[in-house]
């Protein structure tokens, strides 16, 4: 488990809490903004902070290794709203996680699954709560949002607790050797935290082999490196270029590890 | 008229207020933010929730039919700024509608057709107003903005009232046969309501005929379906795929109606 | 240098401050939220606005006369936090320029050299305050947004007063004649103040000769013009269409002046 102190970025201290958007439901179109709505109702004077709009559309496994990267950045009692929700309408449960002191809201699909298996307090509870009305494929707005409201403002979640064995993946790796998330620069994280690699550690993707860097400047212009992000992933650049197009990457491309 | 009692995802009861943005001016650009600069001046307390800032561009018609669904699932005297005005600096009266309720600020040129028709109170102001300074291309910032701000405070619209002919578009039809939205994940919103369709009717849009499921796990994989939305439009989907590019679906596509 | 007055859009006083993000993050993705999650925490109560998420990538140049242009719209005591940062992790001083009453919170790249040099007060702080933990690559969460934030709650800007000349641009022109973005509608801004050219000058840009008017409809549909837009810049158009193109235009096309 990465330790909280030792993550860049991390803030210093237990909080007032904080509602932390983590979706694939992209920031214009009308989803985040109708969630947003509930919030501002049912928890006033809670901050909402846009985290990821675009997860992984409809991928639970590569954007369980991106939200647990991201989620320690932030302090305890942070509620996280978590929609990657493929099978929205069918079976999988509806679930709080309570990890370390943070909470997580969201279909029970995998998306949790990093999180609880790095966390050395984990509380699974399945949401046994339903609104008035909730539509058939819109659960972000009709159960979660208003479940995350409630955890903000202090109330226990509302539903029953289940067995730590709850919708695990036990067959997922501990860290996903391929690319998780592309972002608006180009630059390819993977799901390995860097911590694990070695310093001399060369990463082979897509035909190419990439040696690690501390930053972008580190290496000559239009070349390839990889690095530790600001939140422990380590991931592949092109200084003054973008990566993606470089070298061919895209969500999913594996990534191979020689060290 | 839908009942707001019976519209899935509606709120419960009245509110202190918030102003809800619906505009093709991208989230991303200046446009966005200069707007909630003034909101943050002028109604500090008044929580702006993005709701489209991608609404059709420059297509008041469409961006009716959408407004008009999405609209009824806030609470009472909720404040809508709506801007999709390729007229600005011409002809076409600014104005607030009181519908049922609810507050509309915008361009007089089709957008609030349907918001007028369905409700059964209704009020249109013209706005006289003028601020200090008002630019030629920027009327959300420097009229409607400020104006949307006084409304959410509890002021009356700044204006005459007008007769309720007044920019009406009785030649528009009550639901609006193609595609008004596509969204982050390809899926096609028609302008049609569900409610007005029969359950076992097909919908015949690009060369295909598509049936009614409740959920997209109702159909296989990569197969189309139409679903009444979360916010009562009949909207087009396949499973796991997207849409629009599986489909040909884009905005204006005509859809028909075979029941 | 334009005066406030004098700015269509202006705010009319001083303020309780604001903080106002202009980057080249985007709104998805982390970036932007994990520096509203800094602010939330640090300065609970200021408003943040979203400005520009999408200036021009990597390209402080271009940027620079964008935000010069953007700023004077926003009250007195407004912090802006601006990152366009290509050489984060190397040698470019962290500073805060203090502007005729507004601050500006970044990297000393050139961002600010337009602003500095319209100002008629400018104060530039070299920051030597550093957070207990600073990742290599996101300067703009660790860095400078706890400054951006200790400004807006109203503390002197943690650092060294450097002289005047530092880090100055003096080779940089008054206004820049190339296009410094390109907006949603497609519409393309010029780094040219509006006020600096000739009611009559034509505008050349990529192979064509472009006259101004003052509203779209005052042309033709489908026909090119240019106009002064809300914050004063000369702008690009085509009456209800695409102007990026229509007329081949993109991030840098160079512009000449014929009047």
């Amino acid at each position: 488990m990465l330790s909280l102190a030792a993550t860049p970025g991390a803030f210093s201290g237990s909080s007032a809490g904080m509602i932390v958007l983590f979706t694939d439901f992209g920031l214009a179109g009308p989803y985040t903004g109708q969630i947003k709505a509930v919030l501002a109702r049912e928890a006033p004077d809670v901050p909402v902070i846009d985290l990821f709009a675009d997860a992984p559309s409809r991928q639970p496994k590569p954007a369980a290794y991106l939200l647990a990267a991201y989620a320690l950045g932030f302090p305890l009692s942070t509620v996280f709203l978590c929609v990657v929700d493929p099978g929205v309408g069918g079976a999988r449960a509806p679930v709080v996680i309570e990890a370390d002191g943070r909470f997580f809201v969201g279909p029970e699909n995998g998306l949790f699954e990093l999180v609880r298996r790095r966390a050395s307090a984990v509380r699974i509870v399945e949401i046994t709560w339903r609104p008035p009305q909730l539509s058939a494929s819109f659960h972000g707005r009709d159960l979660f949002a208003p479940v995350a409201a409630m955890l903000a403002r202090g109330a226990p979640p509302p539903g029953e607790t289940r067995p730590p064995e709850f919708g695990r993946k036990p067959d997922w790796p501990d860290d996903l050797a391929e690319i998780v998330y592309i972002d608006h620069y180009g630059n390819a994280m993977t799901g390995l935290r860097a911590a694990t690699l070695s310093p001399a550690a060369i990463l082979s993707i897509a035909g190419q082999r990439i040696a690690r860097a501390r930053t972008f400047s580190g290496v000559g212009e239009g070349e390839a490196l990889w690095y530790e992000n600001s939140n422990g992933l380590a991931e592949i650049a092109v200084n003054l270029g973008r990566a993606d197009a470089a070298l061919g990457l895209k969500l999913g491309t594996a990534v191979s590890i020689e060290s």
